[in-house]
């Protein structure tokens, strides 16, 4: 089964948006077992987007379109494709109850335009847009599928995998392709490849591995190939726990969880609560831990100490101390964890204090130097990382490591990792 | 003149890389005037590249093709281009030298692949690529050039800047494309496409608009093409003021600017000082204020009261108030900003109290119902906001939300908004 993916959006085209889309949904259907043979940017125009449905329709049985949609430039996809498939426009009214719901929730006006938006072509089966305004079309046409989605990324995506992707699989019997990604946090890439290269080398030739590197993590995903998809699961589930006795402390969980929902996990386990006493991350520890839905139950809050100051007046850390150490020191940063442990009741504490950069850095103390600090019913425990000088990346990665920290302390106090979920 | 962008490579297709060369080139061809009509990804295969040769010189005048040149594949792209032009090949003896002086920088034997690497096609003029042994390829036919480019990013970059570019340039005599974008918050698109109706139509048919949605930004792009830059700029520039008075609260900068960069901004002229008491926004406002470099100068810190009991301890919020009317109300989050101001010593203090979701809805406080309160040298103001179901956006609609009250609060405060940056 071959699938085309057409971006529609003069925005691509400019070079001002990056096709994070399409690979997205590339990387989704890939996993459904469908290939896609070929990727289109097209610009927001008739003649661009008929032309790339000629060639597409040459080329793939399922054709999926992404943008063009929006209330303001709803007639370039919709009347488009009501023009390809020859189709009159109907008013669709479980579409229209939608739109107006959406409007009265948020207290926003209704437009003659949003009316406009719940016509849709009669030859299509719409497919409903829990998150947005325009419904996805759904087309079938010499034994072709014709696939007309939103282009923004929330609306589009779980209209990919609630409708798309179930009707595919509904539509066509596709070949077993089981993916399953091993989350590892604390080691480089070249340095896990050296630590797994014999693991690595004893993989069977139907089970192939990828390495996604981003800042702080490192993804491996292992894709295996077969008829059986019980047996693909056991199979690559024991692989995974083999993984394991390789690197014990690297891995962190499996299939996209983020550290902050493994170190949430391993605190409701273990029923304790965190707090934080943030410099360098700003904040960033306590949103990555609130992003996650139930955080409440085991995080209490943040200081976030950006001023002295406040690392003084609401941390209890002493002047004296960040005058004979500065504000990034092991004394400074092991005293706010314990500040924070102490205001805000928490069992555990985490604290970072460091150089996030461009500029403040000094010979002894380069951008990029952060220490972290970990409070705990056992006393405090600190570390020195050297990051790079990049102000994002280096708030990014000392909130992991900063959670990897906490994580490993739970870890150890807890039993033996499972592999499945 | 128009050009296309053929991006080869499986990696691509199974959505494991973002096409991110892509949107480079096409912004940097852009710049020079060239216009990107279509980008392709396809696979590493002869018929498919083939394919897409046919089908852009069909399109454009100038054809760029990334990848499938490396050491391992280097016969796929360069052999697919010798056939396309019927060229046979020649050993290009400068390619050979340089290969020859990469190696020996790093003690790295020759190998008869390396030799072959040499070996380019008549028809075309090579590219030296200083920063790897495969050089970029020119060919000219039927008045259409077509450029093969290494698809590894820091030699196609160099390669792109010091060589397709200039020679484009010196071959065609290019028009000026000039891109401004107008950045805006607190309104939805279709509302927003209403208000400024009068103003969209009376653009020139030289200046194109484009919507950029993302949850609670709308960004809005003017595309102008002309012969002359400073005159597109100056045109450009007096429509982007004269919509000004169409969306005089809307429009927070320009170009990409970010809603807490445009606040640190007014903040930092306005000599003024912030802090924050965060409830359902987790620290996300401090995290985005402090991403900004320098934000020291202005941002005090936060106290992330996710637990009541810090609302009380730390940010001063009465028991009583908590319990008559709960954490999510007006009362409360008044208290909470006012308790921030105080307690962090800041001018102003922006405090936000709200069900994130996905649980904790009531029939009269559903998910998503947020209130946010400013607090300033002229006292405290509150508003309520009703967004929609899904815990990370909420989240963001939240922050960008506290943001823009601020903003317009010190917007209030200053002289008129210039249009240009």
């Amino acid at each position: 089964m071959k699938a085309e993916i057409i971006s529609i959006g003069d925005e691509l085209l400019i070079g001002q948006v990056v096709n994070t889309n399409a690979s997205w949904m590339a990387a989704e259907l890939n996993t459904a077992g469908i290939r896609v043979v070929h990727i289109a940017s097209v610009a927001d125009e008739k003649p661009a987007i008929k032309n790339a449905l000629d060639q597409a329709a040459r080329r793939a049985d399922i054709i999926l379109l992404t943008g063009g949609l929006g209330p303001t430039n709803d007639d370039i996809t919709k009347s488009t494709l009501a023009g390809y498939f020859d189709s009159g426009f109907v008013f669709h009214r479980p579409t229209f109850e939608h739109i107006r719901s959406l409007f009265a929730a948020r207290n926003y006006p209704l437009t003659p335009v949003n009316k406009k938006q719940a016509e849709i072509p009669e030859k299509c089966t719409p497919l409903p847009n829990r998150n947005g305004t325009a419904p996805g079309m759904w087309f079938e046409q010499n034994s072709k599928i014709f696939i007309s989605l939103p282009g923004v990324p929330f609306e589009m995506k779980p209209l990919m995998n609630e409708q798309v992707i179930p009707r595919l699989r509904e539509k066509f019997t596709l070949p077993h392709i089981y993916h399953k990604t091993i989350m590892t946090t604390g080691m480089g890439e070249s340095w896990l490849a050296e630590k797994i290269k014999a693991w690595t080398d004893s993989l069977p030739s139907n089970i192939k591995l990828a390495y996604l590197p981003q800042p702080g993590i490192v993804r491996l995903r292992l894709s295996a190939t077969g008829k059986d998809r019980t047996k693909l699961e056991t199979e690559v589930n024991r692989y995974c726990r083999s993984l394991h006795d390789y690197i014990p402390k690297a891995i962190f969980g499996f299939d996209d969880i983020t550290l902050e929902e493994a170190v949430g996990r391993l605190l409701r386990e273990n029923n304790s609560t965190l707090s934080t006493a943030e410099s360098c991350t700003g904040g960033y520890i306590a949103h990555l831990i609130t992003g996650i839905a139930g955080s409440s139950d085991y995080f209490k809050g943040s200081i976030v100490a950006y001023a002295n100051s406040i690392k003084t007046n609401l941390l209890g850390v002493s002047e004296k101390l960040l005058e004979s150490h500065g504000a990034v020191s092991r004394e400074v940063v092991e005293a706010m964890a314990l500040g924070a442990r102490q205001k805000l009741e928490s069992d555990f504490a985490l604290a970072t204090s460091g150089i996030a950069g461009p500029t403040g850095g000094t010979a002894e103390k380069p951008v990029g130097t952060v220490w972290i600090a970990l409070a705990g019913p056992g006393g405090v425990k600190s570390k020195l990382f050297l990051f790079g000088d990049h102000r994002g990346r280096n708030i990014r990665r000392s909130a992991l490591a900063a959670l990897n920290m906490l994580r490993l302390e739970l870890f150890s106090q807890a039993s033996e990792m499972p592999c499945e979920k």
